[in-house]
């Protein structure tokens, strides 16, 4: 059978190392660098041909630098006789802009699947899309795996007592329900709602909290807003103490000013997005993907079903 | 018959103001933000339905920046039901990756090419490809203007005695020469070459520059080497004085220092691609496109052959 590489681009090096060391196999050489003018220069320092490629590139920030980078090295490998061009995106970008919400706007996030399979990639492997549709938006093969079997394990193994799984909105009840399953936990959700139009909302809590350890659970954490309000109305409401957990931590503008003033106890993500130095403080754990993505391509590459070990 | 309506993005905005002036109207509402992560977000603030739709965006630095927000303008516009989706890119970049030079290289210029007709754009207006071969890597029109007319023009105005025309390189040959028709001038050529491999190159002109005003043409002046060393050589083997002109100002890293300690007595660029501030130094003039582009608009718009009006 063909030859297994594992390349990376430049957001998630550390990662793509792990990964690589994960399967026992060396990262594939290549650079990928800038001309004088800002244009992205990439060079396969060995040869490709026949091989089954998996590239390693998240589409966080600067995520539009990202998605390039990805989509030249794509066209690099096609042109260069790649017989599977396989893209590892830990975090897929612009995932939240994935419906029409207003007239004459965008669905970001389908253009950008189309931009990958006209590049000519053939498989997509990635952690917790925004919105499980987003599989849809590609006609080649996405495995989507899930964060929350990470997330559980870590909360499992410091024997927390008398837990409550926490949605912070609507949206996530169905991620907080396996969370909770795993954790053998009940839920609540935050229940925000506008009694009449600019009027301030009030913040509900539907299921029992009080006196409980609660963890807060959602996929994305980005200006920490809906995070830190939710941590601490638990608290507010007679929660015992507050852990919030998400798989991609974007943590962008007043997030880790928020984190810090909040009354989170501990911030728990994955590194689907890179932490730079003064986003790693003490009330910050971060959690690897790497064996997650590790296994997954080594299934891939097998031709075993990824769903079956992961879900 | 349809409306025409023109939308400006980020990378020349009064270059867009300036289009929409020629052409009478004014620029369509819309604005291009982004979000607390990065990515970009547009807004189109009146309705385009049925409407013949022009965008104006150069790919310049930041080049990824500005191309994202060219595709998602395109796929904004093509949900909103635009008739045509003309994109007017007046700078190309990328263009200089439009060939395998070595194995497992890229052709980016084709990559972009393809991106653009995914997203949805119906026709292109460029000025100048770095490569006339770039048209074919579409299969939707594509109009390519030049630069020539707008800076023979100048240099006419100027009337100056006793002109050459010089190409810097091999490459810009034919450039020079339909500069020094409209000039009724003849051309030189630097022609640099390396005797031995591992020898340093040497500059042999090529044409009669004794005593004569050079005018060093090129496409694109990006860290200026080669301009700069060309119009030394000129001085020093007998020209009187030297001008340089080109249609894309890139002016990257080096470019404005080695610009201002060179021989160069001016240098004239059209605005393909902004100046910020520092690059406007006294030896800088910047010509406008934007009659150029209108008139194209607009003989477009009413199905007329553009390459009549300016080849
Ligand atoms: N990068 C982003 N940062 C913040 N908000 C975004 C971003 N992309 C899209 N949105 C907005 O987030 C909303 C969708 O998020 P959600 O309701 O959680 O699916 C829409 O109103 C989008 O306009
Ligand atoms: N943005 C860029 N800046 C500098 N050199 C580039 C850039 N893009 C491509 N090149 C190189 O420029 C050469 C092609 O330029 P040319 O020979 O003028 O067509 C190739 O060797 C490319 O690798």
């Amino acid at each position: 059978d063909s030859t297994l590489k594992v390349f990376t681009l430049n957001s998630n090096i550390e990662l793509a190392q792990e990964i690589a060391k994960h399967i026992g196999i060396d990262l594939g050489k290549s650079s990928v660098t800038r001309f004088s003018d800002g244009e992205i220069q990439i060079n396969i320092e060995e040869s490709i041909r026949g091989s089954e490629v998996y590239i390693i590139q998240s589409t966080s920030d600067p995520v539009n630098q990202h998605l390039m980078e990805l989509l030249i090295m794509i066209d690099a490998l096609k042109r260069a006789s790649a017989k599977t061009i396989n893209v590892v995106i830990p975090y897929y970008g612009y995932a939240r802009q994935d419906r029409k919400a207003r007239a004459r706007e965008p669905i970001t996030a389908k253009l950008v699947a189309n931009l990958l399979e006209t590049a000519g990639a053939t498989r997509v492997i990635t952690i917790d899309l925004h919105a499980t549709q987003i599989q849809g938006f590609f006609d080649i093969p996405v495995d989507q795996l899930l964060g929350v079997p990470i997330l559980a394990n870590y909360f499992e193994d410091k024997k927390l007592d008398d837990i409550v799984v926490v949605s912070p909105d609507h949206g996530g009840v169905t991620r907080a329900r396996k969370m909770a399953d795993r954790l053998k936990a009940p839920i609540a959700i935050i229940d925000k709602r506008r009694p009449r139009p600019n009027v301030v909302e009030v913040m509900n809590i539907v299921g029992n909290i009080e006196g409980k350890t609660a963890i807060l659970i959602d996929d994305i954490i980005d200006t920490a807003g809906t995070i830190t309000l939710a941590a601490n109305a638990l608290v507010e409401n007679g929660a015992k103490e507050v852990y919030a957990c998400c798989t991609h931590p974007v943590l962008s503008g007043p997030a880790m000013e928020r984190i810090q003033n909040s009354r989170i106890k501990e911030l728990v993500v994955t590194n689907t997005i890179v932490l730079p130095n003064e986003k790693r403080t003490d009330k910050v754990t971060q959690l690897s993907v790497a064996p997650l993505l590790g296994e997954a391509i080594i299934r891939v590459h097998e031709q075993l079903s990824v769903s079956k070990l992961f879900d």
